[in-house]
């Protein structure tokens, strides 16, 4: 096999990997946000734990990128491959790590709710958005040529919006929740709206992996 | 020049531009801090502008560390203290953003203050462990021979015991403050702890350029 061949076989690796990143990063959120609307504990420290594993998987995603750095010190376009693989192997670990935070909250307020009846249909949205932005950037990081980029852009600005009607809730006088509710409630859609900006970001640096043009993107 | 030497040249201008980053950070955070807990919109302005500067320069520490893999195909030692450079540049745009949202909420609630008397004393001590931090993480960018990481640590740690005391107080019976006080003080200790988590972080990278220990440090 050439050195070209070699390097080929690595990065499909590494986006297979990534792929599986994604994958694992959609079900922590579908766990989480089950478990947050259902206050469903077992769900919750599955989402936990799967964050957890997660985290290292990330880490040895890089781990493998570096690798490849360093043995077929690749240049213009192969390097930006890579590189755009750590970001986004670090963005997919943060979105792990927020879907967690998601599910520890549910956990803490175990047996009762953290969503206020009058907050169930927008957190029930925001986490369908998060999981259904979840799984295009699956099929974004599986295939690079799909176009996917509108979409995942509108339902990022669904879930601003979302995100912001919270907070328009939680401060208007209509807001009779006590202060765990209101800190619950916080902290959970800040958690959901971040999740969707990863996405939103990553897909901007898979949309360079296919034009080339990564100065623009990142502008 | 050698190649070795135009590399070490590169390097060392890296390093320097990291520095001016945490510095500007630090700036940041200590104009927010200020912003915050005097209500002083002015301050709040300030930080949130250099907060938006401040993206713009880590990015272009990114696409110098990239220029220079790209030309000079580093490997081992090397590699790795660029790749790490690339990930303290996103650390340290993610900590300017952080203190970039606390201007903004004290943005919002100006004229009346965002910080209620309970945790006025919190939220100082906060403020100024996090400007404490940058300060370090300056130093220790700028010489990484500098032993810090035990008191970054420690700072660290009463950082996050100062964020789970906000939450203790928001959830007890004695927390008699309207919501948006809530929302507030939940955001605002978020941020402040994310922001010390970064400069752990951080100082776990910087401490491998020394000791050449990568994947313990990740570990």
């Amino acid at each position: 096999m050439s050195m070209r061949e070699v390097f080929q076989r690595e990065l499909s690796e590494v986006q297979e990997r990534l792929v599986d990143l994604s994958e694992s990063v959609t079900e922590i959120m579908e766990k989480a946000s089950i478990a947050f609307l259902n206050s469903d504990v077992k769900k919750a420290d599955e989402a936990i734990a799967l964050a957890e594993v997660n985290e290292e998987r990330a880490l040895a995603i890089d781990e493998m990128a570096i690798r490849i750095l360093s043995r077929q010190s690749p240049v213009a376009r192969d390097l930006r491959v890579l590189v755009s693989a750590l970001r986004i192997s670090a963005s997919l670990e943060r979105m792990g790590a927020l879907a967690g935070h998601i599910a520890t909250i549910a956990r803490f307020r175990y047996p009762e709710s953290a969503v206020p009846e009058t907050l169930r249909k927008t957190f029930s949205e925001m986490g369908a958005l998060d999981c259904a932005l979840g799984r295009k950037l699956t099929q974004l990081l599986r295939n690079t040529d799909v176009d996917l980029a509108r979409s995942i852009q509108a339902e990022d600005e669904r879930v601003d919006e979302l995100h912001r009607s919270v907070f328009d809730l939680v401060l208007s006088e209509k807001w009779k929740e006590n202060a765990i509710y209101t800190v619950d409630v916080t902290l959970a859609s800040r958690y959901h709206e971040r999740f969707a900006d990863h996405v939103v970001d990553i897909s901007a640096k898979v949309a360079y992996l296919t034009t080339g043009e990564w100065s623009e993107l990142e502008a």
